[in-house]
């Protein structure tokens, strides 16, 4: 299986202007991770020994495939409704979701005591869909080659006053997303050892975006990777350009956790000077990655999750010192 | 699915003088606890929200599943072969096994760079066989219906001089088993909640001697009860009767990790005045729980490993105050 990867110098273009939006702060990062605690699970950080052996450098999963709701999107969910007032609770949230943000908004929504409606494409898979009602949501159904969810959400939100909550183009969601990169960080500094890299599915890179700057404040000589699906590779093309470009196609991936248009400006902006470098996953390697991470890890992990994995396993991450952190995102397929 | 149980009396039957092996005690815990340290992955304790619902109480998961080896037998035998002098680590290490013990051994061995043989039942799953050999352990297959393990194992030890590792009836082993027990106490106290009860899966009663041993120590006021297969139900006869009895048959179910022919003495005398109850799991409700396993906690679990989740599943656990801890204890199917 071969996955195709492309490697970035560091710092190359600072970009972080070009968002209206403000990425999250290092304080932004320490309150989420204050607002989270005793709500989201720290999932554990395990040791992959065959990985080891075969890379020789310490090599890691972050079982974030553990977390509420299966996937980290509970942690961005929570700590945007958790920064809202009241008031705004009183109006509900609105969100639109493949199924992981789905679920997250929901389970984050319901704790909160606060009416959620999600968007979801018709194909999204059934597991997905039962997760989020089963978390007291209402979902709203829609075609995800003619609808555009955007205008949909828009709309619902407009016309109950709710607060629409982005899947990764936001700022508390980044910040959310960001306590799971200083779990890692603390977690591998807890056992003696240094970070070197950290490897993430990515897709609209909310969750990029919050490792990178957790990494950047707490472990700063780590690098940071991408995977994201092969013929949804805007991320790394984007990362090439110097400027956001789409995906042509908008479905058709068994790694769905992973399929979004574009990166936004915010993320792109975070991640452009940051990344280290992407690979773009089959869909055939992320669907191996979840064989070997049930046989050899004992984990649950959806394609889309498991993307990370998939590229570590291809070989596709360049050798280096230090801990290597794989992360698995999602279990929900 | 119906899984008979049985409660016991706490503290009838002081038994604890008819083995003539000593049980470890609070001590040999603790010294386990030092030996493991960075060399067992202190497994975590996850919530199981469902249930938790369902039940009114707080439910969690200790999900031993991610334990090197894929199952808890990793603890003993490390703690067992860590207490060897050099002089008998140069002879070499033999121990039977269907199949996690066999691993744990091998795993273990493989560490302090001794020998080890493994005897082998030759219907156990392939999975194991090759989970053994894959630590550079000498596999040695016998006839589960026909042939004793027992003499094998000892002509084996004694031709060649080696330790033969028992998979429950030691001192050592039960309290390398018992630093788990130890770790559930640790995180259920780290979170401020009582710990009301701990079920686990039990065949020899090793694991369950070893967590029986700890709650004594650690959190005296919870209950321990243990989960085994439907017609292999000779502890909870044994509890009953106030003697070791047997299963009639040896073989024929897919809990294949909890088929031991009878306890030890050693493990019913510490376990006899201190087990709670008993569940008796037919292999549909162990089967059951293993999808239940995946799909809600994500988490690969075999059949036997998912003994004691059945229980809870079917409703045979009495409810109680505190928190219950469901072990989840291997996951090598």
């Amino acid at each position: 299986m071969s996955v195709m990867s492309v490697t970035f110098a560091r710092g190359a273009g600072q970009l972080s202007g070009i968002s209206g939006k403000k990425p999250p702060s290092a304080s932004d990062l320490a309150t989420a991770v204050r607002r989270l605690r005793g709500v989201a699970v720290q999932t554990p950080l395990l040791p992959a020994a065959a990985l080891t052996t075969e890379l020789g450098r310490p090599v890691f999963v972050k079982a974030e495939t553990l977390q509420r709701t299966g996937s980290f999107k509970f942690r961005g969910a929570f700590n945007r409704i958790a920064a809202m007032s009241e008031d705004e609770r009183r109006q509900g949230v609105v969100a639109f979701s493949s199924g992981n943000h789905a679920q997250g908004v929901a389970a984050a929504a319901q704790i909160f005591g606060c009416k959620a409606a999600i968007v979801m494409p018709s194909d999204a898979p059934i597991a997905k869909i039962a997760g989020t009602k089963s978390f007291g949501a209402e979902v709203v159904l829609y075609d995800r080659e003619r609808e555009s969810r955007e205008e949909i959400s828009a709309a619902l939100a407009s016309e109950r006053g709710a607060v629409l909550i982005p899947s990764f183009d936001d700022s508390y969601v980044i910040a959310g997303q960001g306590t799971l990169g200083l779990e890692v960080a603390a977690s591998v500094a807890g056992l003696g050892l240094a970070l070197g890299a950290v490897v993430t599915p990515l897709g609209g890179g909310g969750l990029a975006s919050g490792i990178a700057l957790a990494l950047e404040a707490a472990s700063p000589d780590a690098k940071l990777y991408g995977a994201e699906p092969e013929h949804f590779d805007d991320a790394a093309r984007s990362f090439a350009a110097g400027r956001i470009v789409s995906n042509a196609r908008k479905s058709g991936s068994s790694q769905d956790a992973l399929l979004t248009p574009e990166l936004s400006p915010l993320t792109f902006g975070i991640l452009a000077p940051r990344i280290a470098g992407m690979s773009a996953v089959p869909d055939i390697a992320a669907e191996e990655a979840v064989r070997y991470a049930a046989r050899n890890l004992k984990l649950v992990v959806e394609p889309g999750g498991a993307a990370a994995l998939a590229a570590v396993l291809a070989g596709a991450i360049p050798s280096g010192e230090g801990a290597l952190v794989i992360i698995l995102s999602g279990a929900n397929a």
